[in-house]
């Protein structure tokens, strides 16, 4: 597991005898110690409602940190982008209302200013992991980074992008497994589960799972986020939507409420069987 | 979940309100009820000593049924082609020593009456999985079938493959992901583990997980092996070696007794998290 | 492009020095020669008329031998599995009537002599390329083989399977790219036409497309035939229907009769392009 | 092949009946028309003397446009990132020395009216085929844009990334098929040549296929390109380096200078044979 071919090269991303694992401070929150923590909300940020009744029903549920798209990368330039600084300031005003930390999207060198000031997490997607000039600034970011898995990246290519981060300053990166492309038809992607021991094997950084792209169908995301969560994974991103039938985006993979709920009930024992503790 | 692409023209494999689940009797063992079952042993049977040792190793791991290649399909002619009936009768001393129940694989319709004559269940491998002779002859047999997934089956084609075997009478039907092809280069495939709650979500059929095939690499079974337990798998199939440095087949996938020893009791805490037991 | 990992430990399939590369022999026709080879007919035989109009119209418009399915392998055990031996004896009166050689799948080891005893090429199907016992049983045989990649199959593994049946004593091997599993969604399968240089510069053997498996759609046909035989196939496997709206399998896939004629006409300047004729 | 799924939304992309196919001028040039044109050069601007010396080469053999990068996109930090700007200048010497248009990527929308000033043609590589707010400014650049496709993109994803550039107001766009992942574990990557009738049949853009990404091997570049244009390419991008020895990046995949007139000559029938020609 060692293999050279994973991480020939990578200078700080590795695990190495002489330093920990990186375990990245989000207020009082660690990422990559012995708490899961669930990172959990809409797709994207719609209306000052939707994103308020969400952010207080994962809340309460013990989500520890709220997730929330203002700029959306969107397959055709028709699509609703996103609500930008106005979505990032409905994000900041849930944040004090329910003193979750917030973790969203950056897509742009240029916008990185902009959300670094409103997040406490800048997310890399998918689509951006090898967006070199945008690692290179999130690199210079105060803010950790969770950068996603690029739908067919191998491990190495990456670790290669985490590096990229990481030799700018920036010491905190949170790997997210997303899902990778595979010849499979029924799920959206095909969530790749090993990436999570392999990761635990060869990096220091800490890894989480996104079971609702990974899957793109509602019933497949608790089953997943807990085999996520068993293959030793700090945590998992997870959508949910206090209306998902209504959902602009992305409705189909999102937990409603209850299913959240039901979720983190069931997460709880199970990270006690493998050494962790949700809460 | 229950989209028509997945069960169209599927009858007896689909999920349905009238029939219970199948619970498939193997001995006293039920695959497909509350214990999760643990199919463990060597990739190939190579010698008494090899096998024995071995087969005294999982049961006392408490593995549950010992697995064992006899008839193996190899990439090219000139490698090893298993020990033929040679193989079946050292299972057979095994199986009476350890009072373990034997898995085996049949590769011809034409050996599936030796080799039922032998083992508990038969065995069809992901390169046969669309043998729809050998699978018509399987239906007609009186042992179980661990139908493994093809490499790059889709779940349809998959339950296609179960229902040549249902359609000929032999309702004892077990699904084995076994990871599929992809581009990723650090596994030997990639566990594909939404195979299972969705196989758990549209059949009737009992599903198991194999992680050494489907990840290659002896230090990701055990996580994976844990990840299929808590996505719902009834089971895995998992190869150990008293001396994988000198197997002859897939040693490097191998775990030695001791490891094999550790995941047992990992598993166990695992298990009862999502309602099940290891014993 | 001599990669060890594409050929180690095969012996027969690969390209040397000391032995020209194979001219498997056709009656009087030779595929790995200067002559594109074109083999064209329906999917399915289904019946007399249908048969006999298909290959009257191949023949006329300059096909070389003629492709049908008597054994077909299907998803669902309860699709039409084809004719059988009936299928067979009309493929023989379509020979005689035409003189076009036949090429039809054999699927079981069982079944090799009587297929053998009716057709000119037997053709191992994709979901058989490692039904090892098909393969050795046809290495037995006096008649050529053509043998399809797996669809999921790498190029080693492939050339392994050649070699299953050269080291049986069957020196006629034609390979046949048919399309690859991957993630694309328009075609039914990715035909890897790279595979064909590959297979030039590494193996002996005479290799041919399927377009028509290899993309699924019928408009796609043409051009990919045209790609084949541009990068160095030594023939094409079309399906070509007298009244594909009605096929039993494979319509969306299959010619008309007048598309086929076009292609024909089409093939003629690109097989002198690349220094070869089509008739 | 009007596969809605394709083209759904898409409204600038698609070919229609009303507007005629798109013919994107460069120079005297036009891609999309009769003349297949090749754009040649090294993968990174090393020094003046291997661009002129390169430059001159490709010019001599026939080439239309000259390729080569002064950005890299590289896996790591710490491999060499292009010349930037000094390669810009380079590449502007060697349009002046030969005569021959330049086409170079662009990274970043801050980079764009940079590279803007040099370049005839802007390229947008396929890690940054969803990079929409760069897709977004070369929409408002002035000069035409090379769009790779993404490496797991679907057709659809890529049809909605030239829609991003088109309505932005920028008409002209040129699609390059330059290989996708997929399991195959030869060639570095699959060229999926039959993108190439698809982007044909449902859109107005021109398409170009890159065999050098797309193999990564030098023995497969020729006869992939011929494959691309039998296939109705509009042209292709090939690597070509006075001395790939000692290239700094992708060496391995680069034709030597006689190499690429060797396949200039054996173009040049296969294009008349398409009813295009090369000159």
């Amino acid at each position: 597991m060692t293999s050279l071919a994973v991480t020939q090269g990578i200078k700080l991303a590795v695990k190495n005898d002489d330093q920990p694992a990186t375990r990245v401070k989000v207020g009082d929150l660690v990422v990559g110690g012995e708490t899961v923590i669930v990172m959990a909300g809409p797709c994207t940020v719609e209306t000052d409602e939707q994103l308020m009744e969400t952010a207080r029903e994962v809340k309460e549920a013990g989500a520890h940190i709220l997730r929330g798209g203002a700029f959306k990368p969107r397959t055709l330039p028709y699509s609703f982008q996103g609500l930008g600084e106005e979505g990032l300031k409905l994000l900041s005003r849930a944040r004090d209302e329910t003193g979750l930390p917030i973790v969203t999207e950056v897509m742009s060198p240029e916008d990185v200013e902009l959300v670094e000031a409103y997040t406490d997490i800048l997310q890399i997607g998918t689509r951006n992991m090898q967006n070199f000039p945008l690692l290179k600034r999130v690199g210079r970011a105060s803010k950790p980074v969770l950068l996603k898995r690029g739908m067919s990246a191998t491990i190495y290519e990456w670790l290669g992008c985490a590096e990229y981060i990481l030799s700018e300053g920036n010491p905190d990166v949170i790997l997210c497994e997303r899902g990778i492309r595979s010849f499979n038809d029924v799920t959206r992607n095909t969530l790749d589960i090993s990436a999570v021991p392999i990761i635990k094997q060869v990096s220091r950084l800490p890894i989480i799972v996104d079971p609702s792209h990974g899957t793109g169908i509602r019933s497949l995301v608790a089953p997943m986020t807990k085999a996520g969560v068993a293959a030793g994974a700090d945590g998992a991103l997870v959508e949910v939507h206090c209306d998902p039938d209504h959902a602009l985006c992305d409705g189909a993979q999102s937990l409603r409420p209850w299913e959240f709920r039901a979720l983190m009930g069931e997460l709880e024992p199970l990270a006690r069987a493998v050494g962790k503790r949700l809460s």
